[in-house]
């Protein structure tokens, strides 16, 4: 079943006329993938959409099998037929709906640049809109609002993982030796047994001499959790195809001075974050918010804030300063708080030889009133 | 650690010099991946690398803590001194590198179409090496053959996935309603005991009313694996960063005449397809042993019958047809069996309303001699 609404889809091709574009071709698999292929057709992955301005939806699957039980659109089109060439199929169905000698063919930003060299090559007289940049941001637009329907199904993700958050805390307080694999395995167990379909991410489980990563490599391994120190998980679950993303920090025995700056530290910035929030403050300033708390106290703050959730678990809006780099900006459109939005809240400090600590929850905005869905918050085991 | 031999660098550098290419960029974040990062500079994930046709090799991470632990590279660039820009500051390192008004600047085919589209803008005079087919060509035939390095760390997978192919059969022996989820938790469980860092990729368990997809959605569920018909598990190991991937299909009860037709053709095909491998041979040849099978017992050959193994769980070669899409070929290569050569096969028919059914091996050419690292096998239970 497809996410986007039947009014986005109007803005959408309304945006598509506007700027004079033909087609929209949207790219996902494994090296490259695209969110918007799932949100516009259904189909979860591993396939060429092509949308022509008309509103016509094809789908190119790899596995035709899944497409025909998961997609909602106007064709799907076996690629076998084409001498497996995807490339040759959507040339076909390009020519075939668009009564033009020279379409004008929009791609988003993550498609790969070969793939783009040769459709160029290929399809005599078509032409790549050349300002990828300006799609992407069109289609982070439509996603960063939530339909009725999405906002239900993330509430249902974060439900189930506020279930997990409790057994995190309870398996926490009664630690022992367990690793960081332990504590991983229980949380994907759990949310299995509670519906969920997959993690959203591999739970990053770090113990206090792997916290100072931003994102632990590998993800979890046979340390020890409650070795003295700054100590975290940060894990994700999908329901129905929708993203949580939780962060909860530990601390293990008494912490040193530094130690206890930091996890002081990026507390009072979650705070700051969280009572910056209201309806038409640009996003940027909330990042700040958090920011200024952050180096105010002589650290770093080397990630953006936050992100937006939805089929994929990082999804738009971004919560993040303003560019300071000059291509950057030209890119960048600012954007404010609004109804149906729903980001995490992830400030963190990491510092080699000290350890890290990030807290973060998942946060909606319905009827002009600011939901902190998830229930994430420190735990101190002396 | 990084993967790359010095013969083999030296191979990447005449090649880029007889190309008159001045550095080689390549790109791997979460929306857009590249082994090849990974491959060369040891670091596993999250970053730009900029590689000089002298062989100076600079890595412009995420993660910079991450990058000093694992990275074996010349220079590790701060981001956050350049505006977190890492176009900028991949663009300072080039110009203080290479003493040219106009360098040449190859990609890998699978960067972002838009990243090159803001290169070009960016950088005045950089000429972007049009030909991005031509360099993915060259990562791939260096990628292609394995180092003694690789072999070893391979040995030490496929080892680590037999163990974990006798604990799949225990499992399976002495089944009762357990479910696809269970079987990977068990998988997962068992690995991580025996060191691996995590799977190569999320196990894919399918019972019967769901083995017809070629890569089953969700990967696993709550369905009781054991129902009439023809299952299969599809699971890979990590170990040191190197993969595995392994299919055991599995018949449960009497199958039905169509259901036994599948099952007999999958075991053809892969015979021929093993008796196919000798040195010199071309792969295409490998793949069209197995689909002629396929194909005359009446049957479509979806996929490719294999792909190789290494750092990533799809490496090269890929053991596919000989491309009838003229442009495809105009791309292609042909490559014969080699020393060194690391890959997977893996037939399989896919027929909705009877299942699908799939084994899958990883073999190793080395000393001449083809190797079968791992030992699946059909599993029926009647």
């Amino acid at each position: 079943m497809r996410s986007i609404s039947n009014e986005k889809m109007e803005q959408l091709l309304e945006n598509l006329n506007t700027l004079g574009i033909d087609v929209l071709l949207l790219y996902d698999f494994e090296m490259s993938r695209d969110i918007n292929l799932h949100y516009i057709s259904g189909h979860p992955m591993d396939a060429i959409l092509v949308l022509t301005s008309h509103g016509d939806i094809a789908l190119i699957p790899w596995d035709i099998n899944l497409a025909k039980e998961h997609s909602e659109v106007d064709d799907i089109i076996d690629v076998t037929k084409y001498g497996k060439s995807n490339m040759a199929a959507s040339a076909m169905y390009i020519k075939e709906k668009i009564n033009k000698s020279n379409p004008i063919v929009a791609v988003n930003e993550s498609i790969p640049y070969s793939y783009v060299v040769q459709f160029e090559q290929r399809i005599e007289g078509v032409e790549i809109y050349k300002k990828p940049k300006e799609i992407s941001n069109l289609l982070n637009t439509i996603r960063s609002t939530k339909t009725q329907f999405e906002m239900k199904r993330i509430d249902d993700v974060a439900k189930l993982s506020n279930k997990l958050i409790k057994d995190i805390q309870k398996f926490v307080m009664s630690i022992g030796n367990q690793t960081e694999n332990d504590l991983s395995f229980h949380v994907m167990k759990k949310m299995r047994e509670y519906g969920a379909e997959d993690n959203s991410f591999p739970s990053l489980v770090a113990n206090a001499s792997r916290s100072h990563q931003i994102h632990c490599f590998p993800y979890s391994s046979n340390n020890i959790l409650s070795d003295q120190g700054l100590a975290l998980i940060d894990f994700g679950a999908k329901l129905n195809g929708y993203c949580s993303d939780v962060t909860i920090p530990f601390t293990f025995g008494n912490l040193t001075s530094e130690q206890e700056k930091i996890k002081k530290t990026v507390l009072k910035a979650y705070e700051a974050a969280i009572n910056s929030i209201d309806i038409g403050v640009p996003l940027w300033k909330i990042h700040q918010s958090a920011s200024d708390v952050i180096e105010n106290a002589g650290y770093k703050f080397l990630t953006a804030l936050g992100h937006g959730l939805g089929l994929s678990e990082h999804d738009s809006p971004i919560i993040s300063s303003k560019p300071k780099d000059p291509q950057y900006l030209a890119n960048w459109q600012e954007k404010v708080v609004e109804n149906g939005m729903v980001f995490t809240i992830e400030p963190g400090v990491y510092l080699a030889g000290h350890g890290g600590c990030r807290l973060e929850n998942d946060v909606m905005i319905r009827d002009d009133k600011i939901e902190i869905l998830t229930k994430a918050e420190l735990i101190e085991i002396t």
